[in-house]
């Protein structure tokens, strides 16, 4: 008989942590007792799980020396809570929060660098880094070794599902309001969301970058390996429900062979190439799917050491849960 | 008496056409006779003009001898047909179709490069730019001159008003029905435009590229006399009926001063400089307006030659009905 785990899952009620069960559900992870865990106000609710309701437990209570990799999928402030104490416990941590600082917990995605765990020791403590920088690692991580890149242009086109559950329904209502002449109320977003695109995706700091920004940025770096890339990164808020769009302009140093991309894009597991006569978006392609959909790659105009794309994943999916079981995944497989 | 001007707007059924009408009478432009006219099939309705019903007339039998000035801002193939025509009866064109070659009918933006018109002689052919170069041209010709920039790569949000009234009604319609959860129907775009990013604008051709991208490279390096200029351009079509939307993002030969970029952009006449606790929007700001709104101005993250931007503006108005209008103005004052 094969070896099954202990598992918790935090923050089990919210888009993340929902599709993380299913996840788990789906690609027979192999788990002896699944813990779902929240915080007091949200403890009591039930999630399916292969056919039963599992009763979502407080994470005030819980023990987590009785499971060998927990998921932190709530906010910030349980991660750091309670990550500490799990960890203490010699519980592995997947973080999903963003919580935690690069140094506590490296951002591995599975595809990218998973070399990294070598570097660490049981229990494990990891984060899923920001969806925006999961697709365009992944993209650009299968991009042929001959290519040198300069510099990262991105426009990233985020659902309203980025912010979470609330955000999903206030599109849903202002797009009524407005059809019905009703007048339109706004509380996750600064302003009208329906029918428009907002220039930044939350509030900046006082050098005109948002956090976000500055994480994708960071984020990818690390991913890459590559500290010194230049990264210029602008996060725009547009009206759609699920999955990430990335407008991606790179500079390279030399000139680029485009059917070697190509060849490389269409070989590389993670990523689904759609050709040049089609494109892939986020409504017909990436939702609800596990790889990521890479479209558009041309040369510049009259420039051969650009390359162009269009990328679109699902944000939930492949840009936060899909990695973090993966990561679980790799961590069952080869390290614990 | 101060001098009046016979003019002819072809096209004036069309959602551009209808502009150009309203700017005539907003902006008070010294009209004796206005005459509206279109081909066969739409001659016949009526536009309303200072308080009249004006009868559209078929362009077919229309003598431009009897006008000084003729927009085109119908089709291309009308354009084709009729610009030359009117010409030689020496009446000036200015189009709206981007039917013409650049060689014919330049392309000018009163606040970015009149000067063109001194090379020119009467019956002048000009032409009206692409709506995102005009918003790209004036943005950057109003950067300070110490700035010299390297490379310019765009991320253009197009409105569905981009492909008239058809693209806007296809939205709408689309939106009703998915939200009523009846079948979703498509002809303008080629896929579902409602909750959704498409990658492009329209279909691209061999190198991947679309019309409209090579279009507006093309524009904005004649209007800021930059035949050398590295343009990188996405246009991707957005859920937003009205306002294009563009993510900006400058390399520049040596590092900026950011305060004067500021103040350079503030000083513009044509721009509308938000400040950076706050960002302009298709929807709350630039829909109805003649400015072309710029803000989230910004260095890179720790990079100084670098510049971000967002411009917004309306596509319509500023983007096509107003550029023309103020070409004409620029006509009368000083050359006709």
């Amino acid at each position: 008989m094969s070896k099954t785990f202990d598992i918790a899952v935090i923050g089990a009620t919210g888009s993340v942590g929902e599709t993380l069960v299913q996840l788990l559900e789906e690609r027979e992870f192999p788990l002896a007792n699944l813990h779902l865990l929240a915080s007091a106000e949200s403890a009591g609710q039930s999630v399916a799980f292969k056919g039963r309701n599992l009763r979502v437990k407080d994470v005030q209570t819980f023990d987590f020396s009785t499971v060998r990799i927990v998921f932190f999928a709530a906010g910030k402030s349980i991660t750091r809570t309670y990550a500490a104490q799990a960890s203490a416990a010699g519980c592995s941590v997947i973080d999903l929060s963003n919580a935690l600082a690069p140094e506590q917990a490296p951002r591995v995605v599975p595809e990218v660098n998973p070399q990294c765990l070598d570097e660490l020791s049981a229990p494990y403590v990891l984060a899923s880094p920001t969806p925006a920088s999961i697709s365009l690692g992944c993209t650009l991580a299968a991009l042929p070794e001959s290519i040198s890149i300069k510099q990262v242009t991105v426009t990233a086109c985020m659902a309203v599902s980025s912010r979470g559950r609330e955000g999903v329904s206030e599109l849903a209502r202002q797009t009524a309001e407005l059809l019905n002449a009703r007048p339109l109320q706004n509380h996750v977003f600064d302003r009208q969301m329906a029918f428009n695109v907002l220039a930044q995706a939350e509030s900046v700091e006082s050098d005109g970058h948002s956090a976000t920004e500055r994480q994708i940025a960071a984020d990818l770096k690390g991913l890459l390996g590559l500290r010194e890339l230049d990264v210029a990164i602008t996060c725009i808020q547009v009206p759609v429900f699920f999955g990430d769009s990335l407008s991606v302009s790179l500079q390279t140093e030399s000139d680029i062979d485009l059917q070697q991309v190509l060849a490389a894009l269409e070989a590389a597991p993670a990523l689904e190439l759609v050709d040049a006569d089609d494109y892939p978006t986020a409504v017909g392609d990436a939702v609800g799917q596990d790889a990521i959909y890479v479209g558009r790659v041309r040369s510049g105009f009259d420039k051969r050491s650009e390359l162009n794309l269009w990328i679109t994943s699902d944000n939930v999916r492949k840009g936060a849960a899909l990695n973090a079981v993966q990561l679980a995944e790799l961590l069952i497989k080869h390290y614990l």
